[in-house]
């Protein structure tokens, strides 16, 4: 499909330039000298007016006499004769850098006026004109071409449109480059913004295509990386969990988002801040800094996989909020009526967690929303108090610990990075950076300036004026690629997901809202602090966090505990941790063997992360059962138990028994007498062969351990490990025999939600039926068995 | 022998009193009711005159009428005549609680006087003589004896003869209770203490003795389990490393030594501090709270639990001070000449660590001195910051957050328990403690008092008068066991010994001091922050630590690295983390083989508290060589790199390849076929069976992994792994072959110590020789071998 009603007028004069990249960083695509042809589609829009051809215009005025000839084109749908005034009007706004004189910069920016022009460009027609006019003046003027860079300041739905007249109409000549520049939004979420990756790609190469994130143009974000590789002799003993207390990147704004509504209802500051601008923030800042700065490849690797390594955002990472008057907002501008409800949130904090061993436990807190009391942008990394002052003086080196990548705006009103002078004195390898020694009596993020290094820009400079000069240098390092832009999302997609019926915190705007939105960290948790929550009358109803409680009761003559899932599963964790107390204290030590499936995972995690006290070196770890797969596999069960609870507690490596259904590079083979192996393991260790704790589940055929219905269980049988077969995949299984699970001091059998409900219904009437339901026959000799059923199991 | 010139004076007088334990927390002992007789051995003594009377009268006062009698005996080594007079001056200066009218306490007075008397208490005769005195007055009044309190307030060096005497003639009538109660020192450090332990062993039964130490008297101390246990649920999810950012045990004294010095001289404040009060609060803090306070074996269980698991201390764990003074104090009491220097150091800071999952890298800090700006003691849990403020206001959940146990002093005067009000309300749950609401307007570490709850005890009583009322009802918790002082001591020695003769820096005393002991936190190390040390001349010359660096040179034609060891080890250290990122690099996986030995732990050290960046994800960790002992056995080599290196890191439990040196519940047989079975693994997971990188030591006699001369060693042997044979204990061992190890792409072998110097000297001579020195065997056929030699060895 085409854009409908668009024009094009095109202005163009020429002006011997001279492109030189003389830069080793700089790309190819760059090198090669001739005309250049700028198309900023949208170019009468808003973002063209207020930034981009005052970009293009510092970028013609530095390259002037560089060796390369301009054209510039506003695209655009109205036709010429309509908006050709107009642009004229944006274009005599531009203005020149302080270093060039009123007279100079007079006559650039007639130059550059007279290189401009405005074409409608609506239909592939005018895109093929558009092409066959650049033809036509290359050869008339017999120059080379140098590259094409259309620069789409459209909405992002006629990405896929543009691209493709493009690609069809408007490539370069041979051996030219073509450059074509995106805004934000990249997408809607992972699946949209893979489909639109997916159509541009059709029409576009990757490197091609420049994705705009205008906070990498800011100069302080654009610093970041250089500083930390400038100065890695101080960072690298420090910037690692045992220095970093927390890493908080915030972007507060003071406005509302009036007149921006159609756009920002459908997708709210996560979608508008967190996922790009943040996302891109806390990547640079704990990314390994690549060997080579100007190497795309290694930045962008090792970008991606600090994305990768962030812990799955959920719910419980996050907290939202909208400013009060959003909603009737809405209503206005979206013509909705007064029942309307729109949960988009206009702030959002969330908590990153980073799953590299250097960032191990250290918050990363990342903020953004609209009518907050001030306008501020800052990176803060907050440094552990590692100093003990004997008098609580105030001497330098008692204070707080910090650096701050400011990006402007708030108290100190200019960008800049500052480092606590009792941390180390930066350097500042080139004349781009200045430090600031005068300082107003002004305190920013807790201290006061003067117990801060300052640096600063010495010149300032417009973030789209750095990235058009970027682009036109073929710097992609300041550019989202495709593969980075699909792990960001992938990242947040499943946040927005989960906060997709959540209602926001109701907050006033301004100075207001009070310490309505403070933030208390939890583990890997976040809440606000206060609990004065104005709740949605929609939000009432549904179940009541509240009725949390659990119930002691019986089950098949046995003890039962229930609950809610989560309360189940606390009440099973501290079970076991008292079991193991209990054993470690008798006899020094605590044989616990767990269950495969899905269902125990809520406890690994809430063993690894809330029982700090669980005696793990005195614990034994043993398989109930084992799928026959390599121990790497992800459907090992020892992989799972590896993955989400052996890694992370102390626990002895000799103390750990996974179950060797791999001997002699083939997967349980009889001959090789694995069962056997662990069964001879199992009575060495373990007096007389008696796990302290059995954790079972139960499938929904009634099968437990990896004893499954049908199969030839013989009950008498006095092996305690036995090669099985499973009905369903991988078939062949080792596990626990009934003779080892029925010697156990204590047997915890866990069954969880709904879909067990069916079962656990016919099992409260079945008789023990080893054959039919081998579950019945868990039925400890001289221990004590405890069924765990959550209300979804019980109840349905 | 027996201690000279002591006399006896005593006086009696009997009063009908009712000993009525009448709390289940009382032990048998206090229960039998009857005559109580009570001695203090140095009974006119500075610290009898200032606490021991006023602590038994309030006894007396508190046990009137409850069931028992009583006498008490003032034991000395003056003759009764002399010493009399002066004992009924102090007891006149006894005085009651303001809970007793002056009438009552005229008449209490009155009758505890006459209760009371000197002896001479020197002879074995003297002892004999007191004994029958007791009995004879048991017989004529007809009384049962309950038992019989000695508290020995004379010099530790005179503990044994005392306790013999009392033991050989004056153990009460059966049935009733000795109890002999001791003032430390408990010796000087561990091997003094031990046989200080076992000679009163000879005489006295444990529970017969009662070890003093006075903080454990002091309400807040005593307060601290108790606080623990009955805030157990706002403490149970806080009291963690994910909450507890330090630990701060501070006790800060103003005045000097003079007049003590002939003790202090040889004490210092690590014994005289460090070892008793703040080892005992760091251990009431930290230890888990019993099930059952009363039940003194739990606590001392789970003391010693704690004890054993604070990671060892050594001098990069201290700093240490002297005040200026203090030596010219030393030549003046100890008449020494002006060159005298002594290392007795007045102040110390020590970094300790516990090496519990719980508080994993929580940093305790114990700190005492003398002469500093104030006096003041305290233990302070600092938390983390959880909160982040969107606004930096000052509302009350924006602030510091901790718990402070205050003993006295300082500016707040009187003992408290302070809870940060933005952590919790702590619950009170009997009335022995008040809740402090009216406030002066002064601040604690760093908070207003209006932020705390402040929690004070309703009477303020004497820690003697405490401990005493403890000692009479037999309850063992609130003093040393031998087990708790030996578990002290034997964490204690080895720093003591490893500062023997490290020079303390001088401070000036009092406020003059300025910064110059405040201290800076490095991971587990700490140090003086400022660098200003004022050096005494004895410690100029010796080795500069600034002398460190590293040359590179050939050594057998090979490369080498050498430098001091520390300097050498952060260099392999490196060296390893660049092969490990760049085979990571290239194909996803590091493959490195370490071998066993002591010179490598240093490196584990580093690579687990230093390089939180290395890929250990993706590294695989092969063993060089294994001695034929079970893995979990101290002499495996594999159990040192696990306890050392891999129990440290995040790696997974797949990527690690202990040898199989026991399969079939033997060791290295050769049927069992283990060397091929690591063939296997090796081919299987190493490319072309070529590790990254293999670490080799090499031992006095030129062995290198465990290839020993003159055994067999096949030169061309294709097996990469080989059942060898060495010269020393355990003879039977697993190893690398020279196939596998020249296959390598990178070989280390390091060398270091003294030690290895004259093999260095003959390596660097001899020619390659497999026989008489396997380590010149080593040459990677395709790979490097690099040589890390430390000064040591290479110079001598």
């Amino acid at each position: 499909m085409c854009w409908t009603s668009m024009l094009v007028i095109v202005f163009l004069l020429l002006v011997t330039l001279c492109a030189q990249g003389g830069n080793g960083e700089e790309r190819e695509g760059a090198q090669r000298q001739g005309h250049v042809s700028v198309m900023i589609v949208g170019g009468t829009g808003d973002l063209a007016k207020k930034y981009l051809w005052q970009g293009f215009f510092r970028l013609y005025i530095n390259q002037v006499g560089q060796g390369n000839t301009f054209s510039f084109y506003a695209g655009g749908l109205s036709p010429s004769d309509e908006t050709t005034p107009i642009f004229f009007e944006i274009l005599k706004a531009v203005s020149c850098s302080k270093d060039v004189s009123p007279e100079r910069c007079a006559i650039l920016k007639d130059q550059f006026l007279r290189l401009s022009q405005y074409r409608q460009l609506k239909s592939l027609e005018d895109y093929q004109d558009l092409a066959k006019h650049i033809e036509k003046q290359l050869q008339e003027e017999g120059m080379t071409e140098a590259g094409r860079l259309f620069y789409l300041s459209v909405p992002a739905f006629a990405y896929a449109d543009i691209a493709d007249k493009i690609n069809s109409s408007c490539r370069p000549t041979s051996g030219a480059w073509l450059r074509v520049v995106l805004e934000k939004p990249f997408g809607h979420d992972f699946r949209s913004a893979q489909v639109l990756a997916s159509q541009l790609r059709g029409s576009l190469q990757d490197e091609e295509m420049y994705r705009i994130d205008h906070y990498l143009g800011k100069q302080v974000v654009a610093k970041i990386l250089p500083f930390r590789i400038e100065n890695k002799k101080f960072l690298d003993p420090i910037w690692n969990k045992h220095h970093i207390e927390r890493v908080e990147i915030v972007i507060k704004e003071a406005l509302n988002v009036k007149g921006r509504i159609s756009f920002y209802d459908q997708y709210g500051v996560i979608r508008d801040m967190l996922q790009n601008h943040l996302t891109e923030i806390m990547t640079l800042l704990t990314m390994r800094p690549p060997k080579n700065l100007s190497s795309s490849e290694e930045v962008l690797q090792n970008k991606l996989h600090i994305l990768s390594s962030v812990l799955p955002l959920g719910k419980n990472q996050a907290v939202i909020g909208q400013y009060q008057a959003y909603n009737s907002e809405v209503q206005q501008e979206l013509n909705k009526t007064k029942d309307h409800v729109s949960l988009t949130p206009t702030f959002a904090a969330v908590l990153a967690h980073i799953d590299e061993a250097q960032y191990e436990g250290v918050p990363v807190l990342l903020i953004s929303g609209k009518m907050l009391d001030e306008r501020v942008g800052y990176a803060r990394i907050l440094f552990k108090n590692d100093i003990f002052c004997l008098e609580n003086h105030n001497s330098i080196h008692c204070k707080p610990k910090q650096i701050v990548f400011y990006f402007g705006h708030g108290r100190l009103q200019y960008p800049a990075i500052l480092v606590s002078k009792n941390l180390f004195k930066p350097l500042s390898l080139n004349n781009e950076w200045k430090e600031v020694t005068e300082h107003t009596d002004i305190s920013v993020l807790g201290s006061p300036i003067s117990d801060y290094y300052v640096q600063t820009p010495a010149e300032q400079r417009e973030a789209y004026v750095e990235l058009i000069s970027h682009i036109y240098a073929g710097r992609k390092n300041s550019f989202i690629s495709t593969e980075n832009l699909l792990a960001s999302w992938d990242l947040w997609t499943p946040l927005l997901s989960s906060l997709a019926s959540s209602f926001p915190r109701i907050y006033p705007g301004g100075v207001d809202n009070g310490n309505l939105l403070d933030i208390h960290l939890k583990g890997t948790a976040i809440t606000y602090i206060s609990e004065e929550v104005i709740i949605s009358p929609d939000q009432m109803g549904g179940t009541s966090s509240n009725s949390f409680q659990v119930i002691h009761g019986k089950f098949r003559s046995a003890d039962m505990v229930s609950a809610w899932a989560e309360e189940l599963m606390e009440r099973l964790a501290a079970d076991i941790q008292e079991a193991a107390e209990a054993a470690v204290h008798d006899g020094g030590v605590f044989h616990l063997a767990l269950s495969g499936g899905s269902s125990p995972l809520a406890l690994f995690h809430r063993l690894a992360l809330h029982h700090f006290s669980f005696p793990w070196r005195n614990t034994h770890v043993w398989m109930v059962d084992e799928r026959c797969v390599p121990q790497t596999e992800l459907e090992s069960n020892f992989h799972t138990l590896h993955d989400h609870l052996l890694q992370h507690v102390r626990i002895p490596y000799y103390n750990i028994h996974p179950m060797p259904v791999q001997l002699n590079q083939r997967l349980c083979v009889e001959e090789d007498r694995g069962a056997q192996l662990y069964e001879k393991e199992i009575s060495k260790l373990v007096n007389g062969s008696s796990f302290h704790f059995v954790l079972l589940g139960v499938g929904y055929d009634g099968h437990t351990a990896s004893l499954f219905p049908g199969s030839k269980i013989d009950a008498l049988e006095e092996n305690l490990v036995a090669l099985t077969e499973s009905p369903v995949k991988p078939h062949q299984r080792m596990s626990l025999t009934f003779s080892a699970i029925n010697r156990a001091h204590k047997v915890a059998l866990l069954v969880m939600g709904k879909g067990k409900h069916e079962m656990v219904t016919q099992l409260s009437r079945v008789k023990d039926n080893l054959e039919k339901w081998p579950v019945t026959w868990v039925k400890p000799a001289n221990g004590r068995l405890v069924w765990y059923i959550d209300y979804d199991a019980l109840l349905g």
